[in-house]
C-alpha cells in the first residue's frame, strides 16, 4: 500500500520489522483455551490482591481524585519513590536514596531508556546466553550489536567475557544480566562471581544493567546481595519491578542508580512520555503504606514454591534420567536439558497436538543454536494440571 | 561524580542535557501558591468527571479485575480502539477502522514513536513557528534537525515551506503541525490551506504529524475536517488525546494512520514498554460505553468559552489599543502581540512580582527571537482571578 511504499523510514526500522515473529506465533499457540501451558512467564492472576487493590484505589480517589488524574512529575510519585528506596535499603542493605529512584512503565521502559542513554548504532551490548531475548528487543531498537557470552552455574563466564572485550574493546557500551533466578535457567549468580564481575565491568568503564525482575521471588527466604551493592563507581543500573510480585498491569517498575546517571534517565523519560499515570503510582504507594506487601509476596512465594515442588517431583518421576536440571531457588522457571538428539521444537509440535505447551530452548539463543533444552514455567498452572502436563511431556520425550 | 565521568553515553545525550532549562524554571515560578497563573496549558481539574471515573473504575474492577491488572496487547484495549475509531468517524466523517488506531501513553509517546520510526541523526523536521517547543523535544531525542517555517492566519506559509524544501530537499522526513486552536496562537488552519498543504506534503513524500490535541475543544460547535481527511496517500499521522477533554492523568492518547504504517508503530511500541496499563484503557472504554463523553466535552467547552469571553473582555478593557490579538475559536490560549518595544520577559519579571504569571512569547520560537508576544491560558483560572490578573498585566504594559 502507498502509505508505506512512498515514505522513508529511519534505518533502524529495517531491523525491527525484519525480525522473525516465530516466538509470537508460538506463544499464540500456547494461549489457546484448554491448553496446559508451561510456556508463559507471567505471574498467576489468582495471586493478585484484588480486594486490597479495589479498596486502595477507592481510597486514593476519595482522598485527592484531582491530583490522581492530573499530570505529574516525570520522575514519578515522590512518596512511592521514597517507599521503594526504603525497600531497597531493607531488602538488600543498600544505601539507596529517593533521588536515586526513577519510576518507569515496567522494566521494559527502563531498558528502552537505557538504549536511548547509551547506544549509538553499532555499539555492542553483551548479554548472557541463554537469555530472555525479548528483553533485548528494546536495545536492538537503537541498532545495538548484541553479543552473547556464555554462563555457568555461578553466572556469566568471566573468561568468555574477557575474550569479548579483547574482540570488541571500546565498542562495548553495556552489559545486560539477570542475576537472580534467571530467565530462562532459574539460576542465581554466586556472591564471588557478582563481586568479580562488577569489579571487571567498572574497571572497563562499562555500564551494567541488572535486571532484577525475579529478585524478590526467593523460595528459600534468602535474598542475594544485588550487583549494585558491589559497585564502587556507580556503573550498575538496577531495574526493579512490581510486575512479578504484585500485578503486571499496573506497569510500575523502577530504575535505581547513581543520582547523576538518574538525571539523564529522567531527561529522557520526560521526552518519551512526559508524565506517568500518577493514579497507578498513588494506588501502589497507598497499598504499601496501609497493607503488607511483604506478607503478600510471602503468600505468592509459598504458592509458587509448592508448584515448583510439584513440578520437580513430576519431572523426576516422568522424565527419563538423561534429562537434567537443577532446582531453582526462586523465580518462575525450570530449565531442563534433554539428550542432544532430541529437538525441543519437534517435541513442542508433538506436545501442542496433545494440548501441552512449553518454551523450546532455542528461543533463548540468538540464533536458536541449541535446541535440546526446554523452559518450563511452574507459576501459572494449578497442581493437577502440572502433574498431567509433565506426564504428557515425559511420555513424548521417551517416545522420541 | 564518578558514575558520570567514567561512562560513555550515546551521542544524542549531549544535546539533551545541554538544553537550557529556562522554561522549566519559569514554569516553577508560575506554580507558586497564591499566584494568578495564565502560564500553564492544562485542563482545569474542576472539569474532571470524578464521580463517574470512580464509579466506572469500580465497575470494571468488579467485572474482571484479573484482566484489568494483567499484561495486555501492546496495541491497547481492543474495545477502546473500536470506540475511538467510531468517534473519529462520527466527529470528522473519516473512514477510520479499528486496525488504524494504536493507543499510546499520551500524544507525547506518539511523538516519541514517530521519532523512532522516521528520524536518523541529521534528518530535518519542519514545524510551524511559533509553536509549542516542548512537543518537539521528543524528536530532538533522535537527533533531528528542527527547522521552523512561519505561519499566517490560515496555517503554515506555503511559500516558506517550499523554500525549506528547496534548501533541505530529501533530508526532510517529517512535518509537525497543530492545525486546530494551535498552541500558542489559538489559530486554526483554513480548509483551503489544509488541502493545499497535505497535497504538497504527499507530493514530496514526507510524513505529516497532525497533533490534534485541541481539535475537540471547539467553542463554536463547528469542527474543522482534520488534515488526515485530505490525505490521498496515507502520509498523515493523526495524534489524538483524552488529556484535554477528559483527564491528562489517565495518559491515554492514540495514533490514527494507515494500517501498514500503524504496524510499524506497533512493533516499536512493544519494544519501548511492552504492554499498556490496561486498567486505564478499560476504565475509559467503560466510561465511553455507559456515560456521555460528548455531553461532558460540551460542559467543559461551555466553561472554557465563558472564561475565554471574560478574558477577552478584560483584555479589551485593560490592555492598550496597540496590543492585538484574535479571538480563539477553541482550545486554551489567547495570543497577544504587544508593541515591539515591550519585552515580554521583562513584563513577566514585573508581573510575577505582583503574583501574576503568563508565558512570554519567546518560549515559542526556537531561539527566543521574538519577545513582544505573550500566551495567556484562560482555562485554568476562575473568572474573578482572570479579571484581576488581566488588570495587573494591563497596568504593567501601560507603565512600560
Amino acid at each position: 500500500m502507498s502509505a508505506v511504499e512512498g515514505l522513508r523510514f529511519a534505518k533502524r526500522i529495517g531491523d525491527i520489522m525484519g525480525k522473525s515473529h516465530d516466538l509470537v506465533e508460538l506463544m499464540g499457540l500456547s494461549d489457546a483455551p484448554g491448553i496446559i501451558s508451561f510456556a508463559g512467564g507471567f505471574p498467576s492472576p489468582e495471586t493478585y490482591p484484588i480486594e486490597d487493590i479495589k479498596e486502595t484505589m477507592a481510597e486514593i480517589m476519595r482522598e485527592d481524585a484531582a491530583g490522581a488524574l492530573s499530570y505529574s512529575s516525570p520522575s514519578g510519585y515522590y512518596e512511592l519513590r521514597e517507599q521503594i528506596a526504603a525497600r531497597m535499603r531493607k531488602n538488600f542493605g543498600l544505601q539507596s536514596r529517593t533521588e536515586e529512584i526513577l519510576l518507569v512503565s515496567g522494566s521494559q521502559q527502563g531498558l528502552d531508556l537505557s538504549g536511548l542513554l547509551f547506544i549509538d548504532p553499532g555499539d555492542v551490548v553483551i548479554f548472557e546466553t541463554p537469555s530472555y531475548l525479548g528483553a533485548l528487543s528494546a536495545l536492538k531498537t537503537y541498532e545495538a550489536r548484541l553479543v552473547a557470552v556464555g554462563s555457568d552455574e555461578e553466572g556469566m563466564c568471566m573468561d568468555a567475557l574477557e575474550r569479548a572485550f579483547e574482540t570488541y574493546g571500546d565498542r562495548i557500551k553495556l552489559i545486560y544480566v539477570n542475576p537472580d533466578y534467571q530467565n530462562p535457567t532459574g539460576r542465581s549468580w554466586s556472591a564471588s562471581r557478582r563481586d568479580e564481575f562488577v569489579a571487571f565491568a567498572e574497571r572497563k568503564a562499562v555500564a551494567v544493567i541488572e535486571d532484577a525482575a525475579y529478585a524478590e521471588l526467593s523460595y528459600s527466604g534468602e535474598k542475594a546481595k544485588p550487583l549494585i551493592s558491589y559497585s564502587k563507581k556507580g556503573f550498575v543500573i538496577y531495574l526493579g519491578t512490581f510486575s512479578k510480585t504484585f500485578c503486571p498491569g499496573l506497569r510500575t517498575g523502577w530504575i535505581c542508580c547513581a543520582r547523576e546517571l538518574l538525571e539523564r534517565y529522567l531527561a529522557l523519560k520526560a521526552n518519551v512520555d512526559l508524565s506517568p499515570a500518577t493514579i497507578l503510582h498513588r494506588q501502589l504507594s497507598h497499598y504499601l503504606k496501609t497493607r503488607d506487601l511483604d506478607a503478600h509476596i510471602g503468600r505468592v512465594g509459598a504458592l509458587y514454591k509448592r508448584r515448583r515442588d510439584i513440578m520437580h517431583e513430576a519431572v523426576r518421576n516422568e522424565f527419563p534420567a538423561e534429562a537434567t536440571y537443577s532446582l531453582p531457588g526462586g523465580g518462575l522457571f525450570f530449565w531442563v536439558k534433554l539428550p542432544d538428539r532430541i529437538d525441543s521444537r519437534e517435541l513442542f509440535a508433538r506436545s501442542v497436538a496433545e494440548n501441552v505447551a512449553f518454551m523450546p530452548g532455542g528461543a533463548f539463543y540468538p540464533n536458536a543454536e541449541r535446541n535440546c533444552e526446554m523452559r518450563l514455567n511452574f507459576s501459572n498452572m494449578p497442581e493437577g494440571e502440572i502433574i498431567k502436563g509433565i506426564a504428557v511431556l515425559g511420555r513424548l520425550i521417551k517416545e522420541m
